[in-house]
């Protein structure tokens, strides 16, 4: 072999683990997008991966009781970054972002005690994933947290074209008993066995309506873990947190390749 | 470059390509070691990358009601190729091997109704696995499959010097309630929400005697899965299956590393 071809082998791998770091840390596109329910006037974070050609799967994520926080729009990119077009739909309405925990609770409340509204506006939210042009809308799953995990389980209860969807720290009340029977792909649920919010009997209450239904489920229980274990407050939460994302991320591979 | 050098290169990376693809199929040495607990000869099954210098982390496998069938061995193996020196204990005794279910409820039964004698039993067998040369004792952990459910967390809350228990497919009936304060280490529990030797309610006790002991712990929950799942007879039991060998690898994984 010449040196001349050696070096232009050099060359060439240099070349191919440039491309893959840059792979790896690729820049991701994020854009607000206002939408309609009704007369309601909505803002939802879209986040995914701008070098990806072609139609990729879509996630649509349903937020926690905080709204747009900051945490919200990091967990958005965070699952973005594991391949997937990700929407954040907006729950509560354009600029509607609580501040205390009593203005949090005040806007969960409306659409906890109201189903159909709940459904409604995460459906609009579905819509606007649905419509991008890089979603391959077969592939589409949803990941909901705290509320979000209520709103999820309302939204595949619905019979949504949904593969899968993942509840990370869900609250799991009221939902229609046999409503479980309408959802079509799998379900993970990932929870604290110390979750206040949402003990282990509300727990149980779900994981039995997805058993008589035949629900095709996983739960993944983690011990000494609170509510909101995604911002975690002692070492059992640290490990928590550092499972779920393994777990989540491990499930949405699996329901959407 | 001189191509003479050039070929010693090509050379060097073809025999490290060798030795890679020997070690992931290292030939596995297994062994059969009688041992003694009190009067009683047992007989358990060692296996391990002999290829490997050095210490390596420990697992001590408890068996099924079927004591050494081809499944135990099976597993045993399975545990081996992930980097670990397996030693399957014996609780029935050398050449106790059941084959029928009347048979194995029967054996089990003695170890079920007699706690301190299923505690010394599996102790004897965690007293082989220390003494094996190749095995750092500060890095054991233990697996146990159905009966051997029972067997592990009665190891492990005598305050064993374990890392960590996963349990397969475990029962979980009259455990001290007091007990679980004794465990050290960390506990996975695998197991199918359709099991009827091991229902809801009595996962829901052991969770519950977990809890109030602060033990650390993580629940994976398979819809669908019925006892045995590692012999999958539906489709929810072929990913249960797949499912549980990807958690327990990472489980053993991260507390023996």
């Amino acid at each position: 072999m010449k040196p001349a071809r050696l070096t232009s082998l050099v060359f060439a791998a240099a070349a191919a683990a440039l491309l893959q770091a840059g792979a790896a840390q690729a820049a991701m596109k994020t854009q607000w997008i206002d939408y309609k329910h009704g007369n309601t006037t909505l803002s939802g974070y879209l986040v995914y991966d701008d070098a990806v050609s072609g139609k990729q799967p879509g996630v649509l994520m349903a937020h926690d009781r905080s709204g747009f926080s900051e945490g919200t729009i990091a967990d958005a990119e965070m699952i973005a970054k594991l391949g997937y077009v990700v929407f954040a739909a907006d729950m509560f309405g354009k600029g509607v972002v609580p501040k205390t925990v009593p203005e949090m609770t005040d806007l969960i409340t409306i659409y906890n005690n109201d189903r159909p509204l709940m459904r409604a506006r995460i459906l609009a939210g579905l819509d606007v994933l649905k419509s991008q042009p890089n979603v391959d809308t077969a592939r589409m799953a949803s990941v909901g947290y705290c509320f979000g995990g209520t709103v999820g389980i309302e939204l595949i209860e619905t019979g949504a074209p949904l593969v899968g969807f993942a509840s990370v720290h869900g609250s799991f009340r009221n939902f229609s008993p046999e409503a479980a029977k309408n959802i079509k792909g799998r379900v993970l649920i990932l929870h604290g066995a110390e979750d206040p919010v949402a003990p282990m009997e509300e727990l149980n209450a779900v994981i039995k309506q997805f058993r008589d239904a035949k629900v095709n489920f996983d739960v993944n229980l983690y011990s000494g873990a609170t509510h909101g274990f995604t911002h975690p407050s002692n070492p059992s939460e640290v490990r928590a947190d550092a499972e779920y994302k393994v777990a989540m991320a491990r499930f949405l591979k699996e329901v959407l390749h």
